[in-house]
């Protein structure tokens, strides 16, 4: 058993989510942002690779006050649970994905050194799985069991990959923006090394001068 | 003075024209190939970069008897013309996009081996543009002349981010189909170094599984 996984992107055209420096680049509209935090505050967990954490030092919570406190009426915590694949435990200290706005959890592998392990602890759950990477397909059981039942993964390219290969994804939800990157060691949608997966078109719509695009993938 | 330029490119949702191996995927459906071949009837000349000959061997000439009648009873020849982008003339004497089935130009630059170039000359047009990498403004200007006023361009990746970030693109039609490909070294729709270009979404049509969106960039 694991949660309801779905996918939340935005991309260039051209399905860059950043240029070759790795940056944080602005591709989402106002409009787009306001849903994206909607959508994180119907999630149980927020999901994202170490690369994700490293390259943008997201905080991963609900932005809106009405939001989290419509949470609290419902019973649940202000923010969902944040979630970091980072097999080798290099989730710096000072990340503000482990600031105490929402509890964390920190999915290691067995490589792990056991000192920054320890440092981690002190601040987040760590827990292990796998070997040499974080086995996801346990890592999401270990959610499910948790009461989790619906998990948002924002990234980055590197995780979203592997969680489509490993047929580990229900739904994926990509905003394109009205722009163009390039770069062929920018990171995309879907990096790691190919496959190919097919999925079904959901709902295709405008939104600013973008446009979002809902699809699913068959269990 | 240069023709209007205008992209056309089937891509995965994540942005991929193939995978790592770079072999051709049949990422169109037949509804979407059947616009591209009507798009292409109406094109002065149809161009693609040396890469895309080299991994997909095309031919790039209309398919539908019916719309090679049309061109000529308009008072053209049965194909457009074919232009490679080759800088160091690589293309191979036995490739489609040489045969006899329509006129075909090969643009060179000054690197391009004096022995080969020889050979090609027997079966295609070469000009030469540029000192290392063919001068794509140098090349459209010259296309310009020889009376093209609409110029499709088919890809690859390289070709069309060499394209948009040197401000040489009016439009671009991408097909989406409903499949992720993933590969951080999979050929995207824009590959090259990473630029930022912003576009207008004039279009969004579903067709098939999959759908087609039109962008147009300023002059």
């Amino acid at each position: 058993m694991r949660p309801y996984v779905f996918v939340n992107v935005a991309a260039s055209l051209d399905g860059k989510i950043s240029d070759e420096s790795r940056k944080q680049l602005r591709i989402s509209c106002e409009e787009d942002l306001r849903i994206v935090d909607r959508l994180r505050a119907e999630s149980d967990a927020i999901m994202v690779g170490i690369g994700t954490v490293l390259a943008d030092d997201p905080r991963l919570t609900v932005k809106s006050a009405e939001l989290r406190e419509k949470r609290q009426k419902d019973g649940k915590e202000p923010n969902p649970l944040r979630v970091v694949v980072d097999s080798r435990c290099r989730v710096p200290l000072t990340a503000r994905i482990l600031n105490d706005e929402a509890r964390t959890l920190v999915a290691v592998s067995r490589i792990a050194p056991e000192e920054k392990v320890r440092e981690v602890k002190k601040v987040a759950e760590v827990a292990v799985f796998g070997e040499e990477r974080v086995e996801l397909s346990a890592l999401l059981e270990f959610l499910h069991r948790k009461g989790v039942r619906r998990l948002m993964v924002e990234g980055g390219g590197t995780l979203i990959s592997s969680l489509i290969s490993q047929n580990l994804v229900d739904e994926i939800r990509i905003y394109y923006g009205p722009i163009f990157i390039g770069g062929r060691d920018s990171p995309t949608v879907c990096d790691g090394e190919s496959f190919l997966k097919k999925c079904r078109i959901e709902k295709i719509e405008r939104i600013g001068e973008g446009f979002a695009v809902t699809a699913r993938f068959n269990r």
